[in-house]
């Protein structure tokens, strides 16, 4: 096997071949998303970093790995020996690979990327960053494929249908309700290029990259004509039949880039720039008028339907029921019989594989003990699995795909008695999630606005967590969904009723221990005062919180009959589906504090 | 006098003769800042409004007036009869004038304004809003000169030194530090629009406008030259001589546009979009290469220097005296003598002026009885002065211009016995207050991220208020300073060390009270711990709190004790300037909750 060092190595000479001063590689494949097939995982195949974001850099006598700050710690580790060096930010002060362009290259040089899957949004802020520098950009370099022998070839999933008992919307209505929206904005065309809003729109799923149930492929609506641009062995007869009679015509995935070029009629078409490579971008006709936004599906989805919602309920019961014999499974035997972090994820996925609807994970499983629990995006490596042992702080964050939604939560608990700090950390970690669940705010309130309630806890400590509080949820699609987050980062997007969205802050004392609970809530109207219309979350995972590692003494009363009044709920919902004995465990669990 | 009615109607005449479909007006004048001099009051002259925030679209058939939500009840009221109509948002949703262009203009037509006046971002906004409808916009349309004969000539006062024991930094310095910046950036010009950056970085006040100390002026700094626009007999001799030897040249304060169309030397120019006019913008050269950003002096005056600080604190001393003596004068004579609105503003102004260094106020006092506290920018207007009664709220917000500072403070307090919800409102505004003023947040945290401490107990009693929480505060110069803020919008600008910023959360009942609570804080490090370094705020300014409005049962241990602690150190402070009748009072109300 060639190593990362040979690769880099290979990989300069050919760039010195085609005269690049700098080669970037993101981690992306056609559509800009998080979950990429194998064939364009470029940088775990250089570098041996097995995350999921990162940018790579290469010059002549640099090679540059950036990262965010929850996987500092694991990229530190998988580079190591690999010739890559991880920046990080110096004196809390971010350096991203565009500053260090922007430092280091010579005005004149040539910067070279695979324009294929590179964003509009991203070449933006490269341009502006080295503007002035003359720098000349090569947009269809393409060094690693002729290096890359063993390449994984692209996914051929078949399409299925999503039924409408699970959708709660048929296609035609949604094609039409996305129509209103293009006529509203006074667009003629609508280019998809996120697998998951054709998904949504279409009600069909399919298997072509892990943890998120799609298909690869793009859609260009116009106000009466709609393309799939996808491979047509992949839509079974009966699908393909309802599509041709809906007016969907279907072309090959790869020709995409050639028709949008020879688009003759239409004045305007609305893309997303986060999730439009530049190749396509280039590839627009000069009489259409680009106008940037978030697509209309990904707005439209992210308000979750009556239909969903009632689906969401169940499934959580369900992912409940899973975990609440898990974490019993844990506790009965951890000191009986040998458990690893590898060996957990593969008994949790099988509670889960009991459940009806199930389809999957929704993500890596995170199952971590001790110091691995201080990585918030780590996982078991394939050569090396930790025993858990028999005191300590044990971290899971896991999820599921089913038919009827997408589940993400993470449960930390303690292995044997914990030490005080942690339960300080624990519970200050707890009362921010509370704050979170029991907001009240009004109609038009952005996501940053509410990042501060679950992270002052932590603040008022000298504590904090590098990433950002919640993440929007998709609806048996990507367990990252937008437009909405709960982060301190500047994005516009408004809290909605119907989101569903998740609450997850955190504590890591990396080489010690790391501490997140996480929930997911649908945000619903509460009451509408002289002041305006507020709006509230509603908690919807179920299972509970380890009330070992709660000092009830640090809580008020309000936070104090929430966590009460939670462990009711999952008690009087998860119950009656559980044995006698799995009862009297969870009764214990959820007991009043 | 001609009426609104009839300026509006030869307005119309006068747009139609040009071919103008839609006016807009902005409330600005030549540096596009918030203290304009009264010839460049368009608005005002034309619509009867006496706030100062505003802008104004007239079209055929319609005159609409947009003001931000402050400003709405005074607007309505002050529009009565105009014949412009006040636009406010429906069902929550803000209703640009942008929109309503938008909405409202047919293809193909004309916009006109006067580009002298009109940002270069205010542009950039309308012309994204209006993109692809084909409009052509007229730039230098002023068909105002013409019909306003008796406008006020331009102001013509005379710089003067702001000492060094006052500054703390002297102007060659603050000049290299600013050159230092450019050369980072990469700039070879920086054009500096507003009147408070050029006092800051030389030094100097002037009295061209009400309530800030500037002279109306422009400056371009090179890396080697710097050109300072103002008519020299502006500038006393001794000034116009250390001017000359710092290499300093003055040029006539209306020959910026033509000196800036001629550059012939440097590449690249940085200039601010939010206070550029479009007029100067359009006479840069083609082969300046155009940086927007915030202009440097912002940056670096909005953290005060170590001399700054200590003269804060002196000013917040003087203030919180003269504040004293006013509402012991107001308590011990409210039923005794007639008091108004009007007169109390001036009997607070003479107690300022019996400071040393006091100049004037630093913006136009609010004394607002009962359902006049629920305008939050009320100001009593010429021909209806109110009566001050024996029983109801009455809030006070003012704010003085010192040599060593500026201030701003809002109290409110009860004229008689508080109805209990009156004090249940209060109470919850102090407790927003106080979040803010305990707050602990890292390094980097921008201030959308600390909006909500201050908000977030009237959300959970669903109520709100419709501005911001705090604002930059300038030294001796503007009441309100960027780049800082806190507020729910999304300005990138980080709390830093040295930053003064206001702390003004409040309650307003329409046609029936309103309280705010505005106190000024600075920012200053706190621990540094493996998480990074902290900040917290420490609060400024000297002047009680109305006891008689609190509700002590609703507040925590920690509200409670930071309350008295504030009172101690009030009343330890100010109480050794007062007699001792003065004293006696202010123990009383700063007595232990």
């Amino acid at each position: 096997m060639t190593t990362s060092v040979e690769k880099l190595a290979l990989l300069r000479a050919a760039l010195k071949h085609k005269g690049i001063n700098a080669y970037i590689i993101p981690f992306a494949d056609l559509h800009i998303g998080e979950n990429i097939p194998d064939h364009w995982r470029i940088i775990t195949w250089l570098t041996g970093f097995t995350g999921s974001a990162a940018t790579v850099v290469i010059t002549d006598a640099f090679a540059g790995f950036w990262t965010d700050s929850r996987y500092f710690i694991q990229a530190e580790k998988e580079l190591t020996g690999s010739g890559f060096e991880l920046v990080k930010p110096h004196a809390f002060q971010l350096r991203e690979y565009t500053d260090w362009l922007a430092e280091n290259l010579n005005p004149g040089s040539r910067i070279g990327f695979d324009g294929r899957i590179f964003s509009i949004g991203r070449f933006r802020t490269l341009r502006k960053k080295l503007d002035g520098k003359n720098i000349i950009y090569n947009e269809s370099c393409d060094p690693v494929s002729e290096l890359w022998f063993e390449r994984p070839p692209m996914p051929s999933s078949a399409a299925w249908e999503h039924p409408l008992e699970f959708s709660g919307k048929d296609r035609s209505r949604k094609i039409a309700e996305v129509r209103d929206e293009m006529i509203k904005k006074g667009v003629d065309f609508h280019l998809l290029t996120s697998p998951d809003d054709i998904m949504w729109l279409l009600n069909i799923r399919g298997n072509d990259v892990s943890y998120s149930p799609v298909l690869l492929s793009f859609a260009l609506i116009g106000i009466r004509k709609f393309i799939l641009f996808v491979d047509k062995s992949k839509i079974p007869k009966k699908l393909a039949d309802e599509f041709i009679n809906l007016g969907i015509e279907m072309i090959p995935y790869n020709e995409i880039g050639k028709h949008i070029s020879s688009l003759a009629e239409g004045s305007s078409i609305l893309i997303a720039p986060a999730t439009t490579s530049i190749m396509l971008y280039n590839s627009i006709p000069k009489h259409l008028k680009i106008v940037k936004n978030t697509c209309i599906p990904s707005i439209l989805k992210s308000k979750k339907n009556k239909t969903e919602i009632e689906n969401i309920s169940k499934v959580m019961l369900k992912d409940g029921i899973a975990l609440t014999r898990f974490f019993r499974w844990i506790e009965t035997n951890y000191e009986i019989i040998s458990m690893t972090e590898r060996s957990v994820i593969e008994k949790l996925e099988n509670f889960r594989r009991d459940q009806e609807g199930y389809i999957g994970p929704s993500f890596a499983a995170i199952a971590a003990f001790n110091e691995h629990s201080a990585l918030p995006h780590y996982s078991p490596v394939q050569d090396k699995d930790t025993e858990i042992g028999n005191s300590g702080i044990f971290l899971v964050d896991s999820g599921g795909q089913y038919l009827g939604g997408t589940t993400d939560i993470t449960r930390t608990i303690s292995i044997g008695l914990p030490a005080p700090r942690q339960k300080k950390d624990f519970t200050l970690v707890l009362q921010g999630h509370i704050k979170l669940a029991r907001a009240k705010f009004p109609l038009g309130t952005r996501g940053y606005q509410l990042d501060v309630l679950a992270r002052q806890p932590m603040w008022e400590n000298g504590l904090n967590y590098g990433h950002g509080t919640g993440h929007g949820v998709g609806y048996c699609l990507n367990v990252h969904e937008g437009p909405q987050n709960i982060s301190p980062s500047d994005n516009k997007a408004v809290i909605e009723p119907g989101m569903l969205i998740s609450n997850e802050p955190a504590i890591y004392r990396e080489g010690e221990y790391g501490i997140r609970i996480e929930n997911l809530v649908i945000c619903y109207e509460d009451e509408e005062t002289e002041f305006g219309q507020f709006l509230k979350f509603d908690t919807v995972s179920l299972c509970y919180i380890d009330k070992n590692l709660i000092d009830k003494s640090e809580l008020n009363d309000d936070e104090i009959s929430w966590i009460n009044n939670y462990h009711q709920e999952v008690y009087d919902k998860i119950s009656p589906y559980l044995t006698e004995a799995e009862k009297q465990w969870l009764m214990e669990k959820t007991d009043k504090l």
